[in-house]
């Protein structure tokens, strides 16, 4: 980092965990600044906080209402910025802690998983320029009509990245309790190696198919305002893993990751008549719950009737089931089944564009572990098969293998 | 209460204490809004919250910044108010939380110690006609600068107070952990007795010299708009106490509570020289520290020469002693001493003004038990003590009983 730039540095529950983490925060953050650096804080709720929260709501209600679930957990990083900002001045800066109203966040009305319309920097800009490090809660917003807002599963990474855009930072770092973006997993994968760089389409990929490490959501706002993000660790040095615009070299590398996703539930309808607008009206009833298709697959018509699969998200399962069963006389169908024992194992990389015999590859060597593929659908960047859950694991290490992954030079880049 | 009444219910932090306190408050508030009445709830966060977190706050700075310590303290309501809407709601009301800033609660910028400026109650008012249930969170308020700001210890009950002069309610009523105000503190004086009524200056008084059932500052408040005040208890049914304007029953009544207070320090300066102007300088100097003295005593001039004692809150003792030894040789005294070991022992009654004979009677009832007076003062309707320390409880005990407060057709309205 050069001197002289804006930084925003966006630090998650785990880094504000206890006051013994808040201070090596704090001294992180005074060191950026001591280099003539401004910074702006962006901070998540202590870890287990929000857990706290909602497990009261639970005992209040087994259906709280989205608005006062927003003004409940709003508090989670308004404690978080406060204990921030006082450790900051204990080490000697000078710190402001901002809410998502004071940080000039605006979001829709929509709570639980507002959208962000608009940032206000006047504040902010006005606080930097006095030398001031603002401390801004992430997660959180206020609609138009001075609603408390939530921005949804991480949405802290979202307030940063929004941000880093709305002033035009030098840099955006999320801070985590993994140290970068791995080729996969290190719990399931030893050999799993830490990416110096991934493209957005890829990360973006690789967090929509089941990678923690960074929201899908914060993503696609960097790669719409071209923000690019530095994923590092809270609790070591290193550089982390820069998230940008891709390049040639990312291109001559054909999968840059592999990933797995247990979350996953198949339905399957049987014989139902193989008429055009029948899997509509069923489609449309279940997207009129809120609830996303992942694959469908459709099989070959025998006499004018057909078998339809789908995968949805597990915990959308029960539910797709009820939907389904209750179309079931109208749309003809024999039957409706459930499958939950299901995962999605996925190869991500843009070099796969231009390189063939990548999915032969990825299911030969599924194949040779007798691993059976229920499903398959591919993007420009990425291949997922749907198999057996309780070969997920295995299957994530064969193909972390099998594209040389473990190995910086070569990984995934040599054709089959 | 009669139906279709406007009232302002404020349950303090042990009434929220715990998700089946949150329930019980809920059902009564139910209740009150079933027999269509409309209701206003404030709410304080639950017992122990501001603790913990004023708690980690001292973890990790002795001094934090007033502007940091509300935006945490601002925490504690707002889990209290999503949690009380979300209890009404589950109760089959229609509840909304209020944070201070959507109450309209606009105060000036002076943290952890604001005064209310202005209540803007557009929305609490729309809310009402549309038959939801506001409910707001006590204590804390937003400054012209949009800054979070809390009203410092009570100020939930000013809150409530605040708002039922702004919406011109026809009763506020401050639940608490006892079910009215008393003659004395039942912990101390076993005979003590609830009050049917009280004035509001007997209530300030009270407040002032030690009684914790109100803070002073929304008594005060209360007083200034008019607004009856109903103190009664989250836990058991019951009319409580009404703090209202004086009447000729109340006047009818010498003494209507005796209180004790031993948060008290005494400081004397021996052998100054008696010229005007000498005193002037050092109580200058401590008021410019913030520091409220209470009683001051100068004894007889020999010689030119006096000494000078005065009262100050214990927590503010040392400050106090330091102010004055620095002052020692430019106002030419002695020295100076501190006595912590004292207690304030006070009666307070409307009465007193037409009654003679008050103060006499208190000081036969602490002589008759060889309990020494070290300095008194008075007002129009109280008269307190300074005493040993040790004999405080004894104090109140006797006063109790020298006065009759145990009876309630004829307590301290005889002469003596």
């Amino acid at each position: 980092m050069a001197a002289a730039e804006l930084v925003i540095q966006k630090y998650g529950g785990t880094s504000v965990g206890n006051v013994d983490r808040i201070r090596a925060l704090a001294e992180r953050v005074r060191r950026v600044r001591q280099a003539g650096n401004r910074v702006v804080v962006v901070v998540s709720a202590m870890a287990g906080e929000t857990d706290r929260l909602l497990g009261l709501a639970q005992e209040v209600t087994a259906m709280p209402a989205a608005r006062e679930v927003d003004m409940l957990l709003a508090t989670g990083e308004m404690v978080s910025i406060a204990l921030v900002a006082m450790a900051l001045q204990e080490a000697g800066c000078i710190a402001r802690s901002f809410t998502g109203m004071q940080g000039g966040i605006i979001t829709d009305g929509a709570h639980t998983h507002a959208r962000i319309r608009s940032i206000t920097t006047t504040r902010l800009q006005r606080d930097l320029s006095a030398g001031v490090i603002p401390v801004v809660a992430g997660f959180q917003g206020i609609s138009e009509s001075e609603e408390l807002t939530t921005l949804g599963r991480g949405g802290s990474d979202l307030t940063a990245v929004a941000l880093a855009a709305a002033l035009k930072a030098d840099s955006c770092e999320i801070y985590t309790d993994v140290d970068g973006v791995y080729t996969a997993d290190p719990n399931l994968v030893p050999q799993a190696r830490r990416l110096d760089r991934v493209s957005y389409d890829e990360m973006l990929e690789m967090a929509r198919l089941g990678a923690k490490v960074l929201q899908a959501r914060a993503v696609e706002f960097a790669k719409a305002h071209n923000v690019p993000l530095r994923v590092k660790s809270s609790f070591a040095e290193g550089n982390g893993t820069l998230v940008t615009k891709p390049d040639q070299d990312m291109e001559r590398v054909v999968v840059t990751g592999v990933t797995a996703d247990s979350n996953q539930a198949k339905i399957t309808l049987t014989r139902l008549p193989d008429r055009p607008g029948i899997a509509g009206s069923l489609f449309g009833r279940i997207a009129e719950a809120g609830i996303v298709v992942d694959m469908i697959i459709q099989n070959a018509s025998e006499g004018g009737l057909t078998d339809i699969s789908f995968t949805v998200a597990r915990a959308d399962a029960q539910q797709t089931l009820a939907i389904a069963r209750q179309s079931l006389a109208e749309i003809g169908a024999d039957s409706v089944t459930l499958e939950s024992g299901i995962a999605k194992v996925s190869i991500v990389g843009v070099g796969m564009q231009s390189h063939a015999g990548v999915a032969a590859r990825m299911f030969r060597a599924l194949a040779a572990e007798n691993i059976n593929i229920v499903m398959i659908s591919t993007s420009e960047i990425k291949i997922s098969c749907v198999i057996d859950d309780k070969y997920a694991e295995l299957a994530v290490r064969v193909l972390h293998a099998a594209f040389q992954l473990d190995s910086p030079d070569a990984h995934g880049s040599r054709n089959a």
